[in-house]
């Protein structure tokens, strides 16, 4: 019988597993530059793979009328070492992704009910704008400013898809005024205005 | 004024944009280990970013009742290099994608229309199984055996997503039965009988 | 004298040496997605870096008339992390390593005694078929089926080596039938009959 | 004599030197995802791995009173495929790098004039803020916000590596004012008032 | 008001802040092939991202007049992960830093006092020779033997970066006289004479 | 039929099969960072992953007593891009290949005849030696000076792979005595005497 390789294959492959084929994400165990460590194979259910939390609309009743739900390692532990990730994007009619990065990731969307209208800027400083239908995708590399916004008078619903399991998301006003970085630090690198530096720091709670 | 920083940041940026931001393929040029060469990025536009192919559900008219369209950089030259791309599953009831892996990514699913039920295969000879709803996302480690199958009497409609531009599909049943590898050889290495093998490489156009 | 230099250069090196220069890998520590935890260099030793288990024969009285020995990170700590492994290959006559992938690197082999055939299938459904004599080395890309069969009446001997220190085994026969995979989703994935899936079930000790 | 050796060594050596040792970049050649195209080897002499041009103060009479003058693969073609880069900052008296990313890369910097206050700002949302003395080195996490200003009355001179040979730059107001995306665009996705936009949008040379 | 998207974009960016923006190296903690483990994120400071230790002149009072003084990740926690590193030579007049590699990073130097002759070997054996005068950089592809001495009179300070969070440094003469090597064997492979050989033992400390 | 989801995935694989399963060695078309570009998948044959060159004795009628064979990506077109690559060693009774590095790629070896001493030398300045018999594997880690020399009075033969298709080859004698380096920059920067330098450059054919 194949007894024999069959064992030896077993358990070979057992003791790797998590190395090789995947490595779900132990939350608790020390992280590192690759990522979090793995669960024991052993205790990985497909659950581990499978995340439900994209399947209803994220609460757009806020003042830029959209959400962002994320399955990145941190929600979704199966995703992490595989280089990938998603995210889904709720925008109410009049909704608004404000402009942001993805320090660690290049991103993919694909719309999947109304019309958004969607850009990046390069490094170039060309502006790349576009507005999407129903069952359009559009890619976004890594790490340059983009947005989405809605574009009709409906709901949108977009997928998203990143190439890491921890892309990262940096927005834009929360980096400028949702912190304590100095107003006068964000003038002199900005040349925004005082009062306007100071206007949405209110409004986004940053302080000094 | 900026004019000195501008100018100078300008056309540095310009100069390498297409190495550091994007690298949109160029089918007809040499392609390389890491992916197709790069459009000059004067003559990139919008529209090298965004595909329209996956807003129209796939021919399911086949004996699988299934379609997969891919957006790879073959498709889709604006993920060239990214380290991303998608493809659209359109499953009409009793549809089934068959067993397959990508060589090349990782693969995350989510699931817009209908019920699927989706598995893979560990190196652990562990059987990861699950039905998923409308919403649910479900990863699948790279290069592992994989398959969807229409889990409903409904079309289910799923958009894939790849950790890789060029993933690649090794189809199983076209691998064994869709080609010249002979017989005895397809049996001796996996075990089939003759019968099996030679009904079934009728069915897929193989030879030998 | 070189004092200075030489102990702050020892100094920093040793401090570091395990992240930089090798990873031995401490099977008992946490794992992530890049591998296994590093020992401690300090107790580190020659012998991490040497493996004898493919001195021998592996055991070939089995029905496929061959053996796989591995030496992957989880057998040799020494290779975790630097990107490689090996393993041998040993066909009695009319032995056959069935078909099979490594979902995570290409394979290069080299034949040490007697003579083999062997093929992979790529995504793009070619067959590349050769018979190697002694001495040929014949490389497989990664993720795609392959196999390797005895070519003459005598036993042969094979060494082959991955571009990963865990490059995975997933064997086609033991995916498909050496597990709790439904056999309707096995027939409804593959278009194998039920008799034929039942049959290679048994053998292989599969159930459901 | 070791000739037949040296030989052997000497030809394999230089025929894939290209490949592995370094790639020196052909900017007139096609690019892919990994960098230019190398020059050939026998072309390639000492001066294609220095430059000088690091060496005068980049031009700090603009409104910002600094400059940044880059030694990315585009400049210096040396660097190409190596994974790293350098660019030389100086500011004069009250002079500011203003708030800006580097998309594809990390960066490390040392203060060898002068005084300055860098900072940058993580997803997390925290600031990072530092007045940096003559012999500091601060890193700077790829992809993040960052800036620089001069902290002394006196000139400041700082060199700047990369961890890739072209990282990109995207500085925030010529992404968000120095080009044509429209003004309405701006302010939904930045909440940023009109008359502010309007204001940028003129002294930026941005039109819409 | 912003704070439903600003919660949920806080929260999750938190959560994995340091496997995404920076793994900040917690030198206690278990090392894997990618780097050291990291810190929690909420402990980690600026002062993690900043190192002073290459501000002072190391002490060239040696025979080869020189010094090297490293900010790799073990000097340095905030580099960890992020693909780069910096170092600092002192070279007095007559001073020389010897015939070394560094295994794991390219390297690129800026003269910012005095001037340098750098050169450095290729795999095709072709030498790289150059005087370098303040300003000047020079890059060193990974792995090849590479050395910098005095090229006047007056002391010289070099800033010196690499590809790699821990590039490692192997100096040839530590390696070959500094340890345990037999002398046998030292002289066996490299040609050596076995006075020669002994000599340098003697001055190195090397036994055997 | 199967025939339009044939059609399809027939027509998309092959469309960039070269990118994604292999990119075979075309030698005469431009390099990248990431190896040479890929021969049209539709000229790629069997031969092309075939090598031969490896199956007859290197000539050890040198001084060495040893030969070093390469099926790096030059020689052997069909690894470029996958990451690995293959040698052979032959040594004679008394043979040795000198020390030498791999500036891109760690070496794993498998011993097939004969016996072998072997070593490498840390970046923390340890010596790990070795005498391994017939069967036995040893692993070196990238870019370390490393030997490997006949430890009985029988001929040796050594398989070598690599963890890159270009892995490179630095050996020591020629890098410092075979080229056009001056002795006194060599004696300088590794402390020989004039008169060995002398002695050794008549040997391999250096000048200055």
């Amino acid at each position: 019988m194949l007894h024999i390789l069959f064992v030896l294959s077993f358990l070979f492959c057992l003791s790797h597993a998590a190395v090789q084929d995947f490595c779900v994400a132990n939350l608790k165990a020390p992280e590192g530059p690759a990522g979090y460590s793995c669960k024991k194979p052993k205790i990985v259910t497909v659950d581990d793979f499978v995340f439900s939390g994209l399947g209803m609309a994220g609460n757009t009743s806020n003042i830029i009328k959209a959400a962002v739900t994320p399955a990145f390692a941190a929600q979704f532990p199966g995703v992490n070492g595989l280089g990938l990730s998603m995210a889904r994007l709720d925008l109410a009619p009049g909704g608004v992704v404000p402009m942001h990065t993805h320090p660690g990731a290049s991103e993919v969307l694909v719309v999947v009910q109304g019309s958004i209208t969607a850009g990046f800027i390069s490094s170039a400083n060309t502006v790349y704008l576009k507005t999407l239908k129903k069952g359009d995708i559009m890619v976004f590399p890594q790490g340059l400013l983009h947005f989405q916004i809605n574009a009709r008078g409906i709901p949108a619903v977009v997928f998203v898809s990143f190439s890491s399991s921890s892309p990262g998301l940096q927005i834009l006003d929360f980096a400028l005024f949702g912190n304590n970085l100095p107003s006068a630090l964000v003038e002199k690198t900005t040349f925004l205005d005082d009062a306007q530096v100071k206007k949405l720091k209110a409004v986004l709670g940053g302080s000094g």
